[in-house]
């Protein structure tokens, strides 16, 4: 073996950043627009920076304070060096800068898209989608930077206590799910409130500047789909790549006779990393595809640079890992389950395309029931939203069945081999991040340039187009939830086999079979690998049943809150905007000029207040059923929530895409267009879809990575302090 | 013992038949109102029966079809004579005949409380809770009659295969399902088309005689929310009931030593029924207390009708409890569970209440919300029914814990006995069904009562004494869908357990220890009992995932179905409604008469047809996932189910019911009542929540036990046959 692979995946991770500052160099170097343009676009990029610095300024606290306990109650009595807290405080730190640069880079990308609307789709196009890129390659190229650092500081740690690695995924994940709480909450306080009042009661157009909440509505796509979404993308990439090291590591501490020889340095562990690496390659290359010359079907552009991407990852992915495993049988297993992922990510495109995309019956069919108004209109895109469900589960479903024969077959029959297996097949996902983050950030960006070319009065020509693409971009934005969502599932079942052998291992090492109503013969008569000295998370266990049911009820309450929260704060802001409406003279004659920034403050304040109420429920949940139910209904709780979650988040992110789509399918003409009463009961579909596709949704797969990150942490823990198990 | 316990459960059946008996002359008894007010009664009446006999043709094939299988591939190879093919025929038929009962007493006694609401309140109250009663009476009468005649006749294959009695359950669930299915089609279809263009387009009142689909409406009541509620209760006693008796057996069979003295003539089989002949005498009881002299506050006045059923069965159970068990030990710890059951009753009845009721602030902040457009109405109603999963998990979870514990430690820590002392508590809880069914079903009466009054142009303060009824009726509605998804939910983890149980007995008894993957020293060296020789479903099983995975899409993708049949129906209406009022000439001024039969038509044609899908998916989903992915994944799907369902049923129906009722507070004056914009956006979410509360919720606790039961049914042939596992 030439290749140091440690090293392999820090270039790949450096060859990612390195194309993501050509691709702002690019983007800053096109036309920025009219003056009028640049002022609109600078009042935005200032909202979001205002808020993202207001955010950061509550999280971190919070921040230090979990790196300084999981320090004092992790690492000191494990003994490990303060890998975790290390881990944490890197993985958080990189998911806000993430975060931070993607949105630093869209914001600057709308005015340049709206611009580029002038000479065509094409152009729009490609400006957006290269405003995408830069967020995707950050989060791909921070998140495998992180991760192969920390391997290389940590590699003897981690070969030989691999939970030492799940601090970076708590960080990663800890902050994603602040910045998608807060920022969904923003963006649909203020998206539903300027529709309420603008669309609804005023008539006047989406995105028209005379509203005065306009300008938070845009920032609000910058800091809920942009921030917001990269920073849950990279935990996402973050989290299964190391649900993939940890298995990886368990598979090495447990030394199958059959995998000796692929074990000898680390090579399960590198694998998920050199997956990353592959899917940076093919990424950049695919996203070469979108260019100018594009005239008509952008989303037949995008999927032919998703199948490049897809196919050349693929091709790496089979050499590096030919290389890495040295021929060995395994690899060509391996290989299957990477090849599984990178079909997944095809197929549940092409699922959220069919069932938000207003060019196939589902969205059409939501448009023609709004002929008898809102509540037809709501019932046929919530079903919608459930029916998409089934396609979902049965790729799910695939997926892990196939994953996890290939590594069981694979290893002769070795069962965590199999869970691995899937945990690989998730990397392999993942991996496509980059070109997928492309695909998705375009949309915002491009929802931003409408309003922009909106609030700037350029001509119908320019908002044809910009209009089109973001149709498309709600499609494409629902495709990510999906593979977000899929990725949360499919992580979730590997880190769950982390969780338990972890906990039995602690269960070991403490000596703590008789706590655990384990046989006395254990530690003395038995090994504590004996079947009977394990913990079994078995369904027939009470405790199990009553994690499960704790943890499937977390993706319905933790909805409940974020819905209500954006129905408190659009409120406010309807109050706000009537307001002004009522009390600023020529506001509607367009000689009055409106209060903007109050209107930012009124989303800034709720994004920050409301994250409260989520924060602490997805925290202390797992802690609280940890600490006094125990491991078995702690581990309950994990499944639960992924279980129930999973299909919730679906029903949600492909409802409101579809609402979305409907409302923009009866805008091209269809069931008589714009004005009529048809067009405004798919205003008040898309209204409701809001929060559902773009707060609560989403959130729902921060949730899962939360409770899954925390759990693996504090495992020792747990199985030490429990009190009643 | 002097006491025949299996003829007590008989005269208890009998007890509760000859009142329902009673209960009907004294209704039939009561004024009838004029011939205006019984040509319309007469009309729904006739509507109601004509469904309900076109239903029957449509199910009855199948019921025999399904028959002959059970009895092919159940009975025979497992020599039971018959008997599961028998309880199913006895269980669809009772189930059945129940239903038709209690809807041919509900559709008789709307006129006659429509008349006595004429003298006030507690008049209407009186004859409404009677009507209802005889509801619930059936319901109880039929169900412990059918399991205590099933029991003496196989009391002894029963002893020696517990799961013959099985069939009996599935022949209810499978019954019920179908009435839910269809008669929620049939209701909202009838509900939201009236609605849709009589309230909101033409602007008419609810239930005015010159809406077309008037009668539809009301015959759906009638058809849904009694004859489907009362079928759909009546398999959750029976379910619940069979699971106590199957995991009693299941005990007895393992002989443990400590309870040799209680298990020596069936006692654990005996006390499920014991605890249903306390209901009936408590819930008979309990009912006195509703009056005409009540003047004021119904609610309080159920209520307390209701708290002294539950004093009265505790008593009850108590002593009955000690007689049975001999005064062993055992049975203070099992009263304990039928304490835990029956307050699991009133708690949940008081959480129903709080969210659904416009007394309390979530039902007002709905109300509230329609200020602002049916678009905040919809997100306030849909985050309040999510809201409402939290303390209903709580009461859940609990439950199970204290339940099961109490089993478990009065057993001397046997972990079957555990789980039935929790399937104890749950049958505890149906053991209130007669009272919770009068309260529940003195609901659609009021509603339909209603309806005749406005139809028959009674007077104002008519209309205010049964719009106060009406009110109620929702919450109270609510109440009994929260309990029979709690009890759905508390008696799978039963079932789920005899399931498990019996998958390892039947494993054992034809020798599949090899094709299970289990030692090959079970049979030979080691006893089938012994742990190595135990499926054991465990979370780390991917065929366990799977089955989860599979089971949490079902009510998700289930309710899809139902919600799009409601859907199409009602756009079918509303199209219908609408070509009446442009061609019957006179039709709005009333002196033209409206088609009802057309519109009565379309809702039966809709509620046969669109059956179909979701039908197949409850019964083919069990039967494709056992035999192809084997009992493990079965079990996780039963496990699935109930994890995601019981939580998206309580979203939907307390969410419909806060719908249903922040209108009906606006109605009262709130924010400007009636005629205003806020007012119509109320109606909006009243729509939607008609499908969620009526239809799809109630149906997914349908759902589920029809998982269960015809797993627990086909458990064997799925142990013998099952190909991948």
């Amino acid at each position: 073996m030439a290749i140091d692979f440690g090293l392999l995946a820090v270039g790949g991770a450096l060859v990612a950043l390195v194309y993501a500052v050509i691709l702002i160099f690019n983007v800053r170097s096109q036309n920025a627009g009219t003056p009028k343009m640049q002022e609109i676009s600078g009042a935005v990029r200032e909202g979001a920076n205002a808020f993202l610095s207001r955010e950061y300024k509550v999280i971190a606290p919070v921040a230090v304070i979990v790196a300084v306990a999981i320090y004092l109650f992790i690492d000191i009595p494990l003994g490990t060096g303060g890998s975790t807290a290390i881990g944490f405080v890197v993985g958080a730190a990189l998911s806000a800068f993430a975060g931070y640069v993607g949105m630093a880079i869209t914001v600057r990308t709308s005015s340049r898209t709206a611009e580029a609307a002038k000479s065509g789709l094409g152009a729009a196009l490609t400006v957006s989608f290269r405003g995408g890129s830069v967020m995707g390659m950050a989060v791909v190229g921070f998140g495998l930077l992180g991760l192969s650092l920390f391997y290389i500081a940590y590699q003897g740690t981690i070969a030989s206590n691999p939970v030492t690695i799940a601090g970076l995924g708590f960080g990663a994940s800890l902050i994603a799910m602040f910045m998608r709480v807060s920022g969904g909450i923003y963006t649909k306080a203020a998206d539903v409130g300027a529709d309420l009042v603008g669309k609804v009661e005023a008539n006047i157009p989406e995105d028209d500047p005379r509203n005065p909440a306009v300008i938070a509505d845009n920032v609000g796509d910058n800091v809920g789909d942009c921030a917001g979404m990269g920073a849950d993308v990279y935990e996402s990439f973050v989290v299964t790549a190391i649900a993939a090291v940890i298995l990886g590591g368990l598979v090495q501490l447990a030394k199958p006779a059959a995998l000796l020889s692929i074990i000898s340095a680390n090579q399960l562990i590198l694998y998920p990393l050199t997956l990353g690496v592959a899917g940076i390659v093919g990424s950049i290359v695919g996203g070469f595809y979108i260019r100018r010359s594009i005239k008509s079907k952008p989303m037949s552009a995008l999927n032919v640079s998703l199948m490049i991407a897809a196919a050349i990852t693929v091709v790496i992915d089979y050499f590096l890992g030919q290389s890495l495993f040295g021929g060995a049988s395994i690899s060509y297993w391996l290989f299957g389950s990477a090849v599984v992922g990178v079909v997944v990510v095809i197929v549940i495109e092409r699922v959220a395309d069919y069932f938000t995309s207003y060019l196939f019956p589902p969205v059409r069919h939501i448009a023609e029931a709004s002929q008898t108004g809102a509540a037809t209109n709501f019932l046929a895109g919530f079903s919608t939203g459930l029916q998409s469900t089934a396609p979902s589960a049965v790729v799910l479903v695939v997926a892990i069945l196939v994953s996890y024969y290939l590594g069981y077959y694979g290893s002769g029959s070795n069962v965590l081999m199999g869970v691995y297996s899937t945990a690989i097949a998730t990397m392999s996902m993942l991996s496509l991040t980059g070109v997928i983050m492309s695909i998705d950030s375009f949309g915002p960006i491009t929802d931003n340039a409408n309003g922009i070319a909106e609030m700037a009065g350029l001509e119908g020509n320019v908002r044809v187009v910009t209009d089109e693409l973001d149709a498309i971009g709600n499609t494409t934005k629902a495709t990510t939830k999906a593979f977000a969502v899929m990725s949360a599932a499919l992580a979730a079942v590997s880190i769950f086999e982390a969780f338990q052998s972890e906990v039995n291992r602690q269960i070991s090492l403490h000596n703590l079979f008789a706590k655990y109503g384990l046989s006395n013969l254990c530690g003395n008569l038995l090994s504590g690998s004996s079947p009977q000295c394990q913990l079994s998370f078995t369904l027939s266990d009470p405790h199990v049943i009553i994690g499960l049911f704790i943890g499937s009820l977390l993706p319905f309450y933790f909805s409940s809150f974020l819905i209500q929260a954006v129905g408190r704060a659009a409120i406010k802001m309807v109050n706000e905007v009537r307001r002004q409406f009522r009390e600023i003279p020529g506001i509607m004659e367009g000689t009055g000029k409106p209060d903007y920034a109050k209107c930012v403050d009124i989303s800034t304040a709720a994004a920050i207040k409301e994250l409260a109420g989520p924060a602490v429920l997805a925290v202390s949940t797992p802690l609280v059923v940890g600490f006094v139910l125990g491991p078995l209904a702690l581990g309950g709780v994990l499944i639960g929530s992924v279980i129930a979650g999973v299909y919730l988040a679906f029903t949600m992110t492909n409802s409101g895409a579809a609402w979305d789509n409907a409302k923009k399918y009866i805008e091209t003409g269809a069931f008589g267009g714009k004005g009529t009463p048809t067009h405004a009961a798919a205003v008040m579909g898309d209204t409701v879809g809001d929060p559902f596709k773009d707060t609560a949704g989403p959130a729902i797969n921060s949730l899962i990575k939360v409770l899954n990150t925390i759990s693996i942490v504090f495992v020792s823990a747990v199985v030490i302090y429990a009190l009643f198990v």
